[in-house]
């Protein structure tokens, strides 16, 4: 069994953790901290977990964690890298839901997240955890950068285009809308009910912190230089994220369809629709899925493909518990096979 | 394994047997019919279901249900009772998820359904599906009548105060508020997001089918006469239903949160919370879990139950499948471990 | 021109208010105070009145508001008391929103919420705003209590009722469902859209703040002692509120539906529906409207009552301008005809 | 006062032209017709509407028509096309809020639209309802085709950047997002609250009817051939929509923000917000208002406009009554003026 740690348990990634984890067959979960909420049941905090999970929340404690096989950082951004090197250096394997070891270029990550990085010798270790791109560098990493959510949206879609150099780099086009459990569980009067409720708005249109994570992903497997426009939108739902990708093809003729196809063939949480389909976010909702359908509407010189994932899952909690399974050498679907709730 | 058939499997209780069924360790799905969507792939109408259920919809077809361990009738009211004779002969088992044999009085069915029933014979034999009252006769039961969603969280909430005699059975009011997958899928004006967003409406005040339902269980507990007012009310969620009980104390002094532990201590599908909770619907979001608290307000002569359910779960599709658990000798919980789905 | 000045313009009763205002044609709209959102204009925080209300919030200064004919308060609880002496001293009239002034008794006020009165000799004089019942006291009052949205909800519920001694005053049970803007604009984790989205519960059941004053309320028209069970649930919609009704009756025959009828005829926001009508929150969504109907299920004992409001808007805000008119000797419509948005 | 008559009103864009006739000064609603409610009154299928509409539904009756000076069809596509003539003849002036007469090219209208048109020869006087661009047209139209809710934000959000000349009009897209209230008051089950609640997706990527409509407008006013992609997703909101413009830029230096304000600076119901800002749908929710903003992310060559709409007034039938006025030569915002709900 995988003696499992969790450091900052009180957010949605970490009440999705918990319940992927609790029924993971080869998992047993040792220890979760939270400074606020010391003493208190987890399950009185999330009440889907009574009877399921027996543990308490306790103190951060570095002990406790450096007796695990793995810890799985839901905190903030800027927590995990205080503690990372120690863990590692005790031989704990770690993996960050945060963004403290998605950005490979130091000064982008300072200026992104407008703090100093406290573990900048360790950035080049860090494996950036999108398997679909990078499985086997996971399999065999002491320290796991999960994706964001919108970037794990975003990548997925155009990956198959970029690989296949059928599109042109530099005229990718992002539209994004995330449910609001992907600005996380904190008393914010933007996200509340009678303000996000029935409403639609896009935010951060001048700059998102996702924006270097897609870039730089994406610019790894692009044949040239490569310009994003990233546009996030806060829907009124509370899981889900569908983003919808506009590029120029740069040749004449292509079967977008085959292309996805093959692409995403042997992948076991990327699933491709059938033409001229639609994916609906509910349609993932609570399992570890993208959902893809490509589209060339009018047979024009422009590819618009739809992505759904999620956010809390394949964007967050169910893809840190796939990258677990790789790093630990368990079939890569283990605990991941929960069905969507539909309706 | 159980060899399973699935009568009408286009509406909520359907695609959720189907989750519930794709899952459970013991459970082959044999086959599913639909006259409108003969041909179709299950997993076109249900996008949750895509890579998990491979079936497709066939037309009603006598041998192949003949051919059955069990099957599940989730089709509108009246359309089981023309089956199920012909399928008991052939020794096959039927669980049904609408109304035809829940209730006893054949006058009372024919009267609250507005048609004749086709087996009044076979009314007497069929068990009423609620395990945590029947479960013995469940167990060697050929046929099941599976509870209302309604039933089920009200009668679970009054059940230990009746049966320990300790309120005045002429006093019952039970306030309900039903998410929209209540009243099905169906294309109708009144559960468009656009009507029942946003809103909220009592309906059916002056009588509701599940009062007779409910009448007709908790007499059989009660000691004496029993009056009940029922007021369902529809509420803008998709899942999830909340009864507010209320009831006149008999009694001086009653622990009541001793009876309601001492009464569900060993039920594994029904959990009371400790005292001064208040349940949420979210928190059995997907589960097979009905959750109690009771109160006393003011230390009044008036006790308060609040009872939480998924109306497609413990108050349709999961209670089905604990029953078929029951049926066959499986452990009761099997397939239905889920943990809900929160946020 | 009445010129108005808003204490505490940040909440939803304080945009709710700006909205009915800025479009009543009899008030200038002089002076809105906030401590946090000095200099910030009040479109900038509600884009609903941006080109309608050119006002900045300002500090709260005692001069500018002593020059205003009327003052409403939209602020916490608490805050009111401490400056109303000061402005009825100067000639001002004050409607107060928040809960200052709602409780004759001082201890039952101090008990509920938790703080000493800091005005306890005006006590008395305030009337309370609920028209119906206290329309010509208030025309003369310099000081209005502005009643609580459930309150509100519950008491036109029972009026009728009580008035006409038809019932057992000591049966009243009041089952009530609020959409989350009642909570206010709070950063509060319990009201996020991820929270309460999808989602529904009952709070506060041991006791709610709104109890001592609907039984005060009621009480003063019941022919003997009162006695009220009163259960508030939050409901996953912005606004609107629906209180179901329940109480035994005690003569044995009654039109009811004369008795409401009779009982509003010359309401002008007060509609009662015909027999077996439900009312719906939405019908009465932005509208300075209460609506009943009356119920009697199955020729019973108990009579059951559906009463829906808008809380911001009979609950609060509407109500508050129909106090102020009374005030101020305008018809009691002005600026109050806006119809309900549906959907 | 002007005797208007609504054919078709039992639908979304039917309830709000009543709700804003009803209090519109220059208004006497004459007639309204229905062929499925006929006799029903108004206010008992629209409970917003009562005591403040008497009218009841009749049979669609020419000879009441024509009584009228204008007559509003809110019917589905294909039926005003079949009356009108007559009511022209007869001197009655007619605004089409469904797409009858919004393509100038017969071919293109029949091929979308699948059905042959009821009269051709009317195609080319109809104006197209959208003030903003046709003014004058519309003062002295005897028949107004009034915009798609798509058509309106798209239109209003490139305006300024194709009159300028400053974009590629070869590069457009339009990623637009609708409430569900959009898809019409129609028993359909993908728009039902179970379905559409707490759900995301595209749908007709492969073509929407409003892509012509779009395509024949800004054609108009581009220079040069023009491409557009349009992608309309479903939202899980009852009211608004949020569209969201790229377009490269063709010129090195311009100054949108000047450019936005300086096209809509008389403009009564186009809102241009300052820099950085994000429109929300809710601002402007039951109001006539289109919003926008314009942004150069990380000042590069695409330009990004945000345009929000209330898709069932400024949409339509707020639109609709805006065309009203400028025909009969009404203030252009008479009976528009209702300020927008939020919360």
């Amino acid at each position: 069994m995988i003696k499992v740690g969790i450091v900052g348990g009180t957010g949605y990634t970490g009440v999705e953790l918990l319940r992927l984890l609790a029924t993971h067959p080869g998992v047993e979960l040792a220890v979760i901290t939270s400074r606020g909420e010391k003493g208190v049941k987890v399950s009185e905090l999330f009440p889907n977990l009574r009877g399921r999970v027996n543990l308490s929340f306790v103190e951060p404690d570095v002990a406790a964690l450096e007796n695990c096989d793995v810890v799985f950082f839901a905190t903030p951004n800027g927590t995990a890298m205080r503690s990372v090197p120690a863990l590692l250096e005790a031989g704990v394997k770690v993996i960050d839901l945060a963004a403290d070891f998605r950005l490979q270029q130091l000064e982008d990550w300072e200026q992104w997240y407008g703090m100093p990085h406290a573990c900048p010798e360790i950035l080049a270790e860090a494996v950036y955890g999108l398997p679909e791109i990078h499985r086997d560098a996971i399999r065999s990493a002491r320290l796991v950068a999960n994706p964001g959510c919108y970037p794990t949206a975003v990548q997925l879609g155009f990956l198959p285009l970029l690989e296949a150099g059928v599109i042109d780099p530099q005229s990718l086009i992002a539209d994004a809308k995330s449910g609001v459990s992907g600005a996380g569980r904190k008393a914010e009067i933007g996200i509340l009910l009678a303000e996000a409720g029935d409403n639609f708005k896009a935010y951060n249109v001048p700059g998102h912190r996702h924006l270097p994570e897609i870039h730089q992903g994406l610019s790894a497997v692009a044949k040239g230089p490569l310009n994003l426009v990233f546009v996030p939108h806060l829907t009124p739902m509370i899981r889900g994220m569908h983003t919808t990708l506009y590029a120029t093809l740069s040749v004449p003729d292509v079967d977008l369809q085959a292309l996805f196809e093959q692409r995403y063939d042997s992948e076991p949480f990327v699933d491709v629709l059938p033409p001229r389909s639609h994916p609906e976010t509910r349609g993932v909702r609570g399992a570890n899925q993208c959902r893809l359908a490509v589209h060339r509407p009018q047979n024009g010189k422009t590819v618009v493909v739809l992505s759904v994932i999620d956010n809390l899952v394949k964007g967050a909690a169910g893809q840190a518990v796939q990258n677990m399974n790789l790093m630990f050498g368990l079939p890569e679907t283990t605990g991941l096979d929960g069905i969507a709730l539909l309706p």
